[in-house]
C-alpha cells in the first residue's frame, strides 16, 4: 500500500491529520452538537480502516474541538430510528439489520494500532459507545456528562456495548450504567474505572492524549502493540489456551528484529529504536482466531 | 394472566406490597435474624416468577425491617447442612442435589423486571450469595457487617455465587472475599463496586432504593429494560455475535411503540410515557438464548 | 505420599521453609536483582506441585528478601530471548515452544492451597506476571515499583497474563498496564485492584502476609478451599451450569466430617477445627474440568 493522504481521502464530517506518527481525527459537526450520522459513520469506519493498514500511524486519537458542545451527543435521531434502516436490510427480514454504531466499534476494536478517545465534552448514546469503549484508552475531561441513555429511549444499549463495558469494568458497574440511563460525571465511582486519565479542563485532554501517545509511539513495538491486542481480546478459553497463544506470540516476536533491538536497548540503558512494521513483520499465523463475518446476505454480493 | 393480588398469596416469611409499579418485598422473619429456610426459599421463588409475569410491576426491591437485627444472617443451619438435601434427589444419587440457594438465584437473575436490594442491615451466607448477587443492583447500609463465611463452615461458596460475584467486581476481589470468609464493610474496597449506593443508616437505605426505582419506573421502557438484561446477562461469546443481537434488539425495539415515544419525547424536550408491556410487546425471538433445563430427574416428572 | 523435607531438595535459588502449615518460599537470587532463571523455574515448579500434594501445606507464600534490590526485576536476559528457547521444540517448530513463565503460572494456578505472593520490592515483567497474577492473593509495599514492559521489549505479555489480568481487575485497567508498560505504584488506581493489601514499608509485606495467612490457615478447611478454588477457576459458562457445579459441591463437602464441623463449630459459638485433608477427602469428582495438556510432541515423550 502507498502511503495515503489522508488530507485527500474527502471525509466529510472529519478533519484528519497525521504528525509523527500520530492519526488526529477530529469530529467535525460542532453545529451539530457532534451527533452521529451515516456520513460520519462511513467517514469513521474508512480512516480506522486505512489506520490499520498504514504502517507509518502508530497511535489513532479521536477528539472533538473544546469548544464544540459535545464530544458527541449520539445519533441524529431527527428522522426517529427508522432513518437507521437500510432498504435492502429491511427487505432482507428484520433479521438483516446492522446496528451501524456496532459496524464502527468492530472496526476500532480491530485497529491494530493503539487507540485513544480523548473525549472533551459531553458524551451519550453513541457518543458512548462506538466512541469510547472499542478505544484501547480513554482520556475524560472531568466535567464531562456521561449518559447511555438507552432504556430512556426504548431501545437498548447498541454498539456492542453490552459485551464490552462489563468486561472493561464488571458487570456490577457496567448495570448501573446501561440499566439507569443515569448522566454521570467521569470521576462517579460508577464509570471512573473506564478512563485512563480524567483532566480538570477541556483544553487539556487533547494535549495529554497527544503527549501520551507519542511517548507510546516512540518507545513501543508496532508488532508488540497488535500482537498484545490481540492476545487481549483473543486470550483463548482457558489459561492452558492462552498458554499456547502467548508462547507462540514470544516465540514469533522473541526472535524478530523488534525482540533484539528490546534486549539490546535494556542492556545498553537506552530507549529502543523499533522499526518492524505490520506489513513487513507480521506472521501468517496472525491473527489466530477466526473473524467473524456478521454481513447480512444482500450486503455480501 | 389476570393480575395477582400479593396479599393473596398465602406468603409465610415475606410481606409483599405492590405500590405505583414497585414491588416491595420485605424478609419477615426478623425473629429468627430473617434466617433463610425452606419456607422463606418458597416464597421468594414464588413472587420473582410472579413478579416476572405482572406487567404492573416495573422495579422489585427486596429488603427487611430496619430494626431486625440482620438483613439476612444466612441458611438456617439448626438442623445442620442435611436439612437441605431433599430425600428424593438423595435416592437418586450425589450429583442429583440442587442447591436452593442457586435456584432462587436463577429465579431473580432471569426476572425481566429491574431488581434491587435494599440491604439495611447485616449479611452472611446465602444473605450475601442468592439475596444479592442476582439483582441488578444493590443499596446498603454502611454500617453492614457482610460475609461469604462458607470456606470457614467445610463448605462452598453457593448459589451460584462463583460466576456471579468475579463477574461483578473481577476477580481478583472476589478471591479477597470468597476465599478468606472475611467480614468486610461495604465501604471496603474489596467489596465497594458490588454497590450503586452506601446510605450511612438503616433507615435511609430502603427509601433512596425507593426513589431511584420510581426514577427508572417512570421514565424507562419495560420492553427494553427486559431486551437490555438479556444483552448484558446474555451478549454472545464475540464482539460480532454481540453486534448480531444488539442489532436484532435495536431493529425490534426501535420499529415498536416504545421506540417511537422515545425519539418523539426527546425532540418534543419532555419525560417519556412509554405503554409497551412484556406480555403483548415482546417477541418470539425472546430469549434468543437457551435456558438449560437443571432440575433433577425426579423433579422433572 | 510421606511428608517431604523441604530442606532436602536442593533447591538452588529459593528457601523453602514450612512453619505452622505456612509454607514460605524466599527467591534468594538478591545479588541478581531476583531475576528469573531456568533454575529459579525449576525449583518454583518444583515446590509448588510439591506443596500442592502436601496436607500439612495450608498457605504458600512467595516473598523476597526485604533488602533485595527487587521482588524480581524480570526475566535473567543476558543471553537474549534465544536463551528462552528449548532446543528440541526449536527443532520441532516455531508452535512447540512453550513460554516457561506460563508453565510456571498454570502450576500455581493449579495449586489447591492458598497462595500469596508477599511482594516486597519492585516487580517487572515475569515478576508481574507468572510471579504475581496466578496467585489468589497479593499483598504489596507501596513504594514498589511496578511494570508490565514487554511492548518496550520487542515483546508480548506472557505466563498467561492475557487471560488472567483483565479477569482480576478489568480490561480496561489491564490494557492501561499491558499495552503502556508504564512504571506504577500498586496505589495507582490502574493497578490498586490486584492488590489485597498495601504495606507502608518493605519489612511490613512479608509479617502482614503471614499473619493473614496464620489466620486463614487456622479457620478454613482444606478442602473447602480446594473446591472452592476451583469453582472461581471453573464456574463453567452459565450460571445453570454453575449451578450444577456448586450444588454437587455443596453436597459432597455438607456431608463430610469438615461440613459438619462447620455447623457445629457455628452453633457452639466457637472456633473451629477442620481435620479434613486432600489426599483423604476429595471425591473422584474433582476436579470436575478436562485438564488440558499443553506439553508440546517431544515434551510428551
Amino acid at each position: 500500500m502507498s502511503p495515503p493522504d489522508y488530507a485527500k481521502q474527502g471525509y466529510k464530517d472529519i478533519i484528519v491529520n497525521l504528525e509523527d506518527s500520530i492519526l488526529t481525527i477530529l469530529i467535525n459537526r460542532s453545529k451539530y452538537r457532534n451527533t452521529f450520522t451515516t456520513s460520519l459513520h462511513g467517514d469513521l469506519v474508512k480512516v480506522f480502516e486505512l489506520a490499520d493498514l498504514d504502517d507509518r500511524v502508530r497511535v489513532v486519537i479521536m477528539t472533538a474541538e473544546p469548544s464544540a458542545p459535545a464530544y458527541c451527543s449520539g445519533a441524529d435521531i431527527s428522522g426517529g430510528w427508522g432513518s437507521l434502516w437500510e432498504e435492502e436490510a429491511d427487505r432482507e427480514g428484520e433479521n438483516a439489520h446492522r446496528d451501524s454504531g456496532g459496524v464502527l466499534s468492530m472496526v476500532i476494536y480491530r485497529c491494530r494500532k493503539l487507540t485513544i478517545a480523548a473525549v472533551n465534552g459531553h458524551a451519550a448514546g453513541v457518543g458512548m459507545t462506538a466512541m469510547q469503549l472499542p478505544f484501547d484508552f480513554r482520556f475524560a475531561w472531568s466535567g464531562a456528562k456521561l449518559t447511555f441513555p438507552f432504556v430512556r429511549r426504548g431501545i437498548v444499549p447498541e454498539a456492542t456495548s453490552t459485551f464490552l463495558l462489563p468486561r472493561l469494568i464488571g458487570s456490577s458497574r457496567a448495570n448501573s450504567l446501561l440499566l439507569t440511563g443515569a448522566t454521570v460525571s467521569p470521576e462517579s465511582p460508577h464509570i471512573s474505572a473506564l478512563y485512563h486519565e480524567i483532566l480538570p479542563t477541556r483544553e487539556a485532554v487533547y494535549p495529554a492524549a497527544k503527549a501520551f501517545a507519542q511517548e507510546l509511539a516512540a518507545n513501543t513495538s508496532q508488532v508488540s502493540i497488535a500482537y498484545s491486542k490481540g492476545l487481549i481480546q483473543h486470550p483463548g478459553d482457558s489459561v492452558e489456551v492462552n498458554h499456547l497463544f502467548d508462547s507462540r506470540a514470544m516465540r514469533l516476536l522473541g526472535g524478530s528484529a523488534d525482540g533484539a533491538e528490546g534486549v539490546l536497548s535494556f542492556k545498553e540503558r537506552r530507549l529502543p529504536k523499533f522499526t518492524g512494521t505490520l506489513s513487513k513483520d507480521s506472521s501468517p499465523w496472525y491473527p489466530w482466531w477466526k473473524r467473524i463475518d456478521v454481513l447480512h446476505r444482500k450486503a455480501k454480493l
